[in-house]
């Protein structure tokens, strides 16, 4: 082909926002291979957590972790790494809320192939909790934050990355940021050690298209950087997300075995195991762990399409809403919510 | 620019097996917008009456009429038109299994903005029963048939045509059509008087990119019909499904409300409504429904996000041996029906 004809084929891709990160798929043929290059992590014990007060037993744990191993998953994100004494405990939260390295290493005593992370809040984490990589069990540590942290977030990210781990910093509630303050976000983490950096839908409002958008521009403005993507299932659409990531040669996949997580949950673990063009995947034993445990688990406390995350998802809104509304006895009553959030000045009422 | 730089980028783009449909769009620089030449098919009496026996009320079909006709949505599909006398019955049915003129009247003497329809089956209908479209409250009749059947789909489309009607064919099960047999069918249908054609998801196995595939090959071999689409839930891809569809012009958007349709069911009726770019939408009343309705139906009869339909929709299978297993005590033995369906020496014991 012609110089200016590429050009011109360059410009009709960038101008639908696709494709650009699998230029080199192309090349070879295979565009709609999913998820060679992508790695899982399964969130399920922390983003579940956030559903159960993290009350999972540890043979629970200790199962997902057997079962996460032998399906190939690269990553299980085991809880919350802050410090009981900066973030107010209660005490009633099970112990994957405020990791202990002595805990995770009497739970998991030897460590196999998957590996091991951590999600850790701005302004939570106690940097004495942190030993070096080599004596702790964790091998990934992730930093989430809004936009207006980042710095906060990029020093974080620093003292983990000096001692040893592997990092993320995963900006949350993108869709509500404007560009003029991610690009201010993303220039302070291109000159971060950072090894991945999200793109997190914290509300489930994005659509297929929406993540094109974002990862074509974190791929464009961070070329140095592996990329992740966090889904929430609001709007039914975590999945095909997903999958628009691995397309693109997104590194890292955020999920949860049944889809367990907070509000609508995430992407599902089993789908992405079915669904990846990776050999080493194997989906018999995580429907096993559903089998065994997320049965009885969502039984006793909710997550999933559930109407009023619906309604959060498509007015691109936090779903604390939607979850108060669930505990309410108004659970139900699905048009006075939407009539609620859709009205503003009776809000507050 | 050069017509030859036109002649590349229409290459490109065909090669991806998108946008084929939307270039027009394109060049109004919108293409990222939903549906707005589509519309969409309620489709909740007729699939959902897969699960329950189509046992709804009167006051059920009435009440989602007139939140149909509130929400903006175009088509409901009203029940299956076929010949109790050709189709064993044994009584059970609901009355939209095999619906009356007359009955359909009284149920709803005033017709208003949405149209209905009805589906039939090839070898089930009884000429004598299909009224002229004058003298008939229904305005779309649909033809589902195999691919192996569509000499007979077109000629019950014919009579339907001949008789005034609005008309589909829907082929199901087009992922395990071979080309060649599918290339045969759209031939037929192309000399055929029919509107709309399918491209029927019935295992939902399918994801975004072969729904492009599919959109952009009926587009190409039928550019005088317009398309629909039929998705299943199986992978939770129904809804992203539907909108690759909508993003590319089809027609017709079949939908369900609460996703009700047989094993995981269909793409929610309220997520287009929330999601479409077409302002005569509105979600709230079908909210109302769901409140009112569906959560009562989900109660009794189970549709949605269940294992095994999942396990069937991987491995791209028609949902009946799921169904079966759920109706078994061992119902939630998800890694036994599992390797049942991938050990083809032990399936059949």
């Amino acid at each position: 082909m012609l110089y200016t004809e590429n050009i011109v084929i360059s410009q009709v891709l960038e101008f639908f926002g696709i494709f650009s990160g699998i230029e080199g798929e192309y090349g070879k043929m295979a565009p709609f291979k999913y998820g060679m290059n992508s790695q899982i992590l399964d969130c399920t014990v922390r983003d579940g957590g956030l559903v159960n007060n993290w009350a999972f037993s540890v043979e629970f744990v200790q199962d997902l972790y057997e079962a996460l191993n032998e399906a190939g998953v690269e990553y299980m994100e085991i809880g919350y790494k802050n410090s009981p004494r900066l973030l107010k405990s209660d005490g009633s939260e099970g112990p994957w809320r405020f990791l202990n390295d002595d805990f995770i290493r009497k739970v998991i005593p030897e460590k196999k192939r998957t590996k091991l992370s951590a999600l850790v809040d701005i302004g939570r984490v106690d940097e004495a909790d942190i030993l070096p990589r080599s004596e702790s069990p964790l091998d990934l540590i992730r930093v989430a934050c809004y936009a207006r942290d980042t710095e906060k977030a990029a020093e974080l990210v620093r003292l983990f990355h000096d001692r040893g781990y592997e990092t993320t910093i995963n900006i949350m509630a993108l869709s509500n940021v404007m560009d003029k303050e991610l690009n201010e976000s993303l220039a302070i983490i291109a000159d971060s050690p950072v090894d991945y950096v999200y793109v997190v839908d914290s509300y489930g409002s994005l659509d297929p298209n929406d993540f094109r958008y974002l990862i074509e521009k974190f791929q464009r403005t961070l070329p140095n950087k592996k990329l992740g993507v966090h889904t929430h299932n609001n709007m039914q659409l975590a999945f095909a997300n997903t999958l628009v990531a691995a397309q693109m040669g997104v590194e890292l996949l955020d999920a949860s075995v049944y889809g367990m997580g907070r509000a609508a949950g995430n992407t599902p673990t089993e789908l992405l195991l079915a669904k990846l063009n990776k050999p080493q995947y194997e989906v018999r034993p995580v429907l096993g762990i559903i089998e065994k445990h997320m049965l009885k688990l969502r039984e006793k406390d909710e997550w999933g399409y559930l109407i009023p995350d619906m309604i959060t998802g498509m007015l691109d809104e936090h779903p604390r809403s939607a979850m108060g509304w669930r505990a309410s006895e108004k659970r139900n009553c699905f048009v006075e919510f939407y009539d609620k959030l859709t009205t503003p000045e009776v809000y507050y009422k």
